[in-house]
């Protein structure tokens, strides 16, 4: 546990701010070198690493800690592998930095450029996953971004050593090795004070739960985009095809009910809640359902929701049922409990799907298919950072382009302002 | 003074969100018609603005306050039509809502669109200017936002009677009067409270001065933009052509020195600093200069420079000058004084431009042209509701498009992930 030794984190910051100065105009041809050494030196050490991971392991199980939070921390060569095969996929994506977004000249002839640049040092700070560790580093590398990262104390032999090989890798192709530099002093005191380095960070994406959120959302005094909860809906309209409709209920709920594009919630409009909900109902075999008084006057098996039902992500085979009267209804319902990330809708009514896509509020608004698709890969990005359920800078998926900004640069021969 | 009655500031708060709601999905026509009634109604109520600016302008002189925070403050006829101009010509550019930005269709046969969509509430706190209620307004609403807005106490009165014209106006097509919310309470405790409000404030841009924006820093949980100092460089590269260089530093320097835009430094390469210098600083007649040893060398009159005099935004007839010897000793300059506003090189020489270009790290950076350039009307956005030096959401200029956020539309026929 290589505690004892390690800078202070206002140290570390102005390290990894200095490498962030040389990766932000390193060619694609360096950056993909370096991801390739990266991945190579992580297979390399893949004996040092499992046994620090070993170490974590055995220290979470006499923690006493879940069994699902050791699974999340143990790694295996497979895992490994995947991280590798992470590192080079990235690679193989197309460089953001330097695309001229827009451009034009102005009557004066200055000419105009809107091009894309790294944000310079981006921050993750994240729970038990050391993969995170690999992802995160590979992701802002590519993007031209040093990597300022801040696991758990759980993980922390395990991202030690992974780190150490990619910085490895970094280093071997003549980049410098702080374009990552994980924080190995995991104290809460030390989480505030990196969650302030204004002249070090210049975005904070925390990767994990509702307390490290709130922790971010009172704590940073630095840019960040918010990776948040997903309380997403499933609207079954009285015009829905009810087989397809049932279809894409059951995958939202049940496909991968831990994460944050499945549904949590259904709400059905009163045309149809009487054929509808039965079989619904029989096709959520083991799902908890919780309901308002028109649901379960419909099923007797539903449960009795509270407010707070609603509103809540379970991540969990359970949900919450609502009978609607209309379609302002269910749209006001959806924007009263949803947290602004997956929204669907159930219609073969072309004004439906229109008015559910221009009023709902949420990053994503799907239309007749599953709220599993709000996903950096499946929207094509090749992979994704988070998925951000803010407004500001980034909202849904965030990609390689969500993790640069944009520069003016603006060309003339001489002139001046009368 | 309507203080007495005002409800508290989350009340408006909940207010100022319905109307957001309604705002989101308004027309442009409409839009535009509230625009215009606005426009006439402020005109129409030309005696009451004029009489509350009165009492706000003869309690600043009584306080003793300078004249030109008096001047700021103080409105007339022609002050008034010009901020009824800016709201017709707000109304005659065009609506960034609804924007496809991009779109493409997945494998799998999903649709994805990303669509651009108001930010809801946008919240802006200001100092003195009472133009500000009107300019902030007509920007938020052509965008599809609701205003709210927090001005100084010293201009309440003009401020009130301003919003109240304004409101008018909207009701008149129909709009929520809500569209505009001032909060009337101008306590330093309703700030803290008013930066607060995340469940209804979606954007916070404060206009003001360093301690403004400290505040915010500190006291903000609502996503914000900052549209801080610049502290803008001007450097005289090798190879610059001399006259062109004389004419830009004059220029960025003293068109309008009190503005973010002005020119605060002169960075000159050696090889020209001895002919150049002599020649600007007659030039520069009027302007303070303050220097380092080798400017100081070359030229007597140079004052001495602190450290403190680089890093500093004068927003006055003073300037601060370094020589330096060489392309990398210049862009290290500007990167470790600069404000990440506007930084200028004068060269003729090809890799220099480029190479500046690439590695300063400001939001625009102007090739052989002033700094005072970096403005929303001069880069033809029409309108600005500030100049963001921060690297998320928006840098650079803001226009109606940086008060917009992006909504993906999935739309499928039935998919589900596998």
């Amino acid at each position: 546990m290589p505690t004892a030794a390690s800078p202070p984190v206002a140290e570390l910051g102005r390290r990894v701010k200095q490498a962030s100065r040389v990766l932000a105009t390193a060619s694609t041809a360096v950056k993909d070198a370096a991801l390739a050494a990266a991945a190579d030196r992580l297979l390399g050490e893949t004996d040092a690493v499992l046994t620090a991971n070993a170490d974590d392991v055995a220290r979470a199980a006499a923690a006493g800690v879940g069994a699902t939070v050791v699974d999340r921390l143990r790694l295996s060569p497979g895992r490994l592998e995947a991280m590798a095969g992470g590192l080079r996929q990235v690679a193989a994506l197309r460089d953001p930095v330097g695309e001229v977004v827009e451009g034009w000249t102005r009557p004066n002839g200055l000419r105009i450029t809107k091009v894309r640049v790294p944000l310079g040092v981006v921050a993750i700070i994240y729970e038990n996953r050391p993969n995170v560790t690999s992802d995160a580093f590979g992701l802002c590398l590519k993007s031209g971004n040093a990597a300022f990262l801040r696991g758990s104390s759980a993980a922390l032999a395990s991202n030690v050593a992974i780190a150490a090989a990619l910085r490895g890798g970094v280093e071997k192709v003549g980049l410098p090795a702080d374009a990552l530099v994980l924080v190995e002093d995991t104290s809460h005191e030390t989480a505030a004070e990196f969650m302030g380095l204004r002249d070090s960070i210049d975005c904070l994406i925390p990767r994990g739960g509702p307390s490290l959120i709130a922790s971010v959302r009172q704590h940073a005094r630095v840019p960040y985009v918010i990776d948040g909860d997903g309380n997403c809906h499933v609207y079954v309209d009285a015009r829905a095809d009810l087989d397809q409709a049932l279809d894409i209920v059951v995958n939202a709920k049940t496909q991968r009910p831990s994460v944050c594009n499945a549904a949590e919630s259904l709400v059905v409009h009163e045309d149809v809640a009487e054929r509808f909900l039965p079989r619904v109902v029989a096709a959520l075999d083991g799902v908890e359902l919780v309901g308002d008084e028109r649901s379960r006057a419909l099923v007797g098996s539903i449960g009795a929701a509270t407010e707070a039902d609603f509103a809540r992500e379970f991540l969990a085979m359970k949900m919450s049922v609502a009978v609607v009267g209309s379609l302002d209804e269910a749209i006001d319902h959806v924007n009263r409990y949803g947290s602004g990330h997956t929204e669907a809708i159930c219609t073969t009514d072309l004004a439906a799907a229109t008015r559910f896509s221009r009023e709902v509020d949420a990053a994503a608004v799907i239309v007749n298919a599953s709220t599993r698709f709000t996903d950096g890969e499946e929207f094509g990005f090749g992979a994704e950072i988070g998925i951000s359920t803010q407004k500001l800078h980034a909202r849904g998926p965030m990609g390689l382009r969500e993790l640069t900004t944009l520069k003016y640069v603006v060309t003339g021969d001489g002139q001046i302002r009368g």
